[in-house]
């Protein structure tokens, strides 16, 4: 198994399938960009930073595997690619940013058609390093806010699974435990998918970090007993006025809010919209399959409706603070991204 | 199948076993006092007023199927076939309550051995009697608060299901849709034994009321979008400054405060029990199991710990209304709790 969630290798893409998680681990070979949008739309392939780099390494794919004559034709390619890609899920926006990046410096690119595939296949490595690095900052930053006797409240799974390596939110976990703080986890299951009971359960557990899994609506239980001191989770994108990320993020912090507990947000710059209000995004409706059944089993009345939001908007005034590769920004700061 | 959810029929008591909801109605045929605490301690049977009613059946059997010599004899077998009935679930009062009530009756009892079990049989119907009838005056009373257009959500089941007949929270709904008002539900899964996936859309698709599932997590998304107007809730207990019920609940009434949307609880008054407060309540905690398993499926890394409160605490000043059979208690009447 590679070390990173996802890898370059051999004119290939190496991934974790983490739809078969916690059950099997599974590594998903990937040859071109429609493998790559067809993982990240049945979810195989998830996590905001993660999508960024899959979104790269699909157009090093195109880039590599293409019989363009040109570089105009490699560049047509490309764009097509990343049209295809940008299709697969509309909420998060690291995805969006790594394709039009590349796309960018492709347009930009002095050379053969030949040396801009090179070139493709090395910016997406360097998209996929800058995540790790930034998610070592993102560690290393918000570990500052942790201390003994912390116990911290996750949602979902913002973990390695979710980015190239390490994580955010479970990278400021994982780093103040690398510190030697004593703290433990609460990782909410997170349905409708179960990211949270599949994937940060399985993460933590296998780094030995303490985790208790609880029901996503034990939440204000939890905070009512005291039992969680923080709360960190992830960002699919951040725009002026609001943190969007999963489903389930904006009633966790209501109730934070209401507790006086601190609610903080690990991610990465490439998760920033700041162009963008809340009221641009487009919140992904799924099947509602995926609510009226978990896995092959349903579990309501025959053909009953049902709602299947896949993020929510917390507006910045619930948030405490969000960290990210170049520090912590209070609410002060959140101004500025007016 | 018998209109009601519970019967006594010919010395034996008749219900349906709801942990085969939905995918089969199954009649349940319980035979002694010890069917009736296992068939609740598996949650075959649930919902607190069922319960009460459940736990005076289990009492008629026992005094019906007795083979006492006296009076006394057949009084302490009823007082033994109450502590294991006690013994199954500690959070929901009713079912102490019907107990209670009936060791208390048959203390007082003046007759033969054999004319206190008919009398004992009689008590128990007269309990399922009264839930019924305290179910349409909640209906009747809380209808008068629901309008044209509601949209209201309601958490777990505290239906027909959960009482002898017609429902507490769905009572209200349901009164309010016999009146002709044009309004739909929201139903929350309820993790972990999804009694709201599984009990509330198949009774309100059964009545042919519309209603939407959505995951636990989802709340704050709806009242966010504005897409929930009111909220009804049952109780398994009301103390003097809390309600106790379904795991999630409280959580609901953060995000509806939030919001500034009515939070009612529609619950009888064999569900108070103002001599206690929330401090004195036992939350019962489930196995872990429950949460770390969807039916047979391991749904989080092997071996991780779970927490499974079954109940959480509602403190009153979330709570808009209280709807029982006499009517509806406000805020100023709470205060005459304690």
């Amino acid at each position: 198994m590679q070390t990173r969630t996802i890898e370059w290798r051999d004119g290939t893409v190496l991934t974790i399938d983490q739809s078969k998680l916690p059950w099997e681990t599974v590594t998903l070979e990937m040859k071109s960009c429609g493998d790559v949008a067809e993982a990240i739309k049945t979810m195989k392939i998830r996590g905001a930073p993660l999508l960024g780099a899959a979104a790269a390494f699909a157009l090093a794919l195109t880039a590599s595997h293409s019989k363009r004559k040109s570089k105009e034709e490699l560049i047509y390619e490309l764009e097509k690619a990343a049209e295809i890609l940008k299709s697969t899920r509309p909420t998060g926006v690291n995805l969006f940013w790594a394709a039009d990046r590349i796309l960018a410096k492709a347009r930009n690119f002095s050379g053969s058609a030949e040396d801009l595939a090179a070139f493709v296949v090395e910016e997406a490595k360097k998209i996929a390093d800058e995540d790790v690095a930034a998610n070592r900052m993102i560690g290393k930053f918000g570990a500052e806010l942790i201390i003994d006797g912390d116990v911290v409240l996750t949602h979902c799974n913002a973990g390695a699974l979710a980015t190239v390596e390490y994580g955010t939110a479970l990278g400021v976990i994982r780093a103040a435990w690398e510190q030697g703080k004593k703290i433990s986890v609460i990782a909410t299951e997170t349905r409708p998918k179960l990211q949270g009971a599949r994937l940060t359960t399985y993460e933590l557990k296998r780094d030995g970090i303490p985790v208790t899994l609880i029901t996503d609506n034990m939440v204000g239980y939890v905070m009512y007993k005291r039992m969680a001191s923080k709360v960190i989770v992830g960002a699919d994108r951040i725009v002026q006025d609001a943190v969007i990320n999963k489903i389930g993020t904006f009633t966790i912090a209501v109730l934070a809010k209401e507790h006086d507990i601190p609610f903080y947000v690990a991610a990465p710059k490439s998760t920033f919209d700041l162009a963008h209000k809340s009221s641009d995004v487009i919140i992904e409706e799924r099947k509602p399959e995926e609510v009226t059944h978990i896995g092959s089993l349903r579990i309501a009345a025959e053909g009953v409706n049902a709602l299947n939001p896949a993020f929510d908007i917390t507006p910045l005034d619930y948030v405490t603070a969000i960290i990210c590769e170049s520090g912590i920004l209070y609410k002060k700061d959140f101004d500025k991204f007016k």
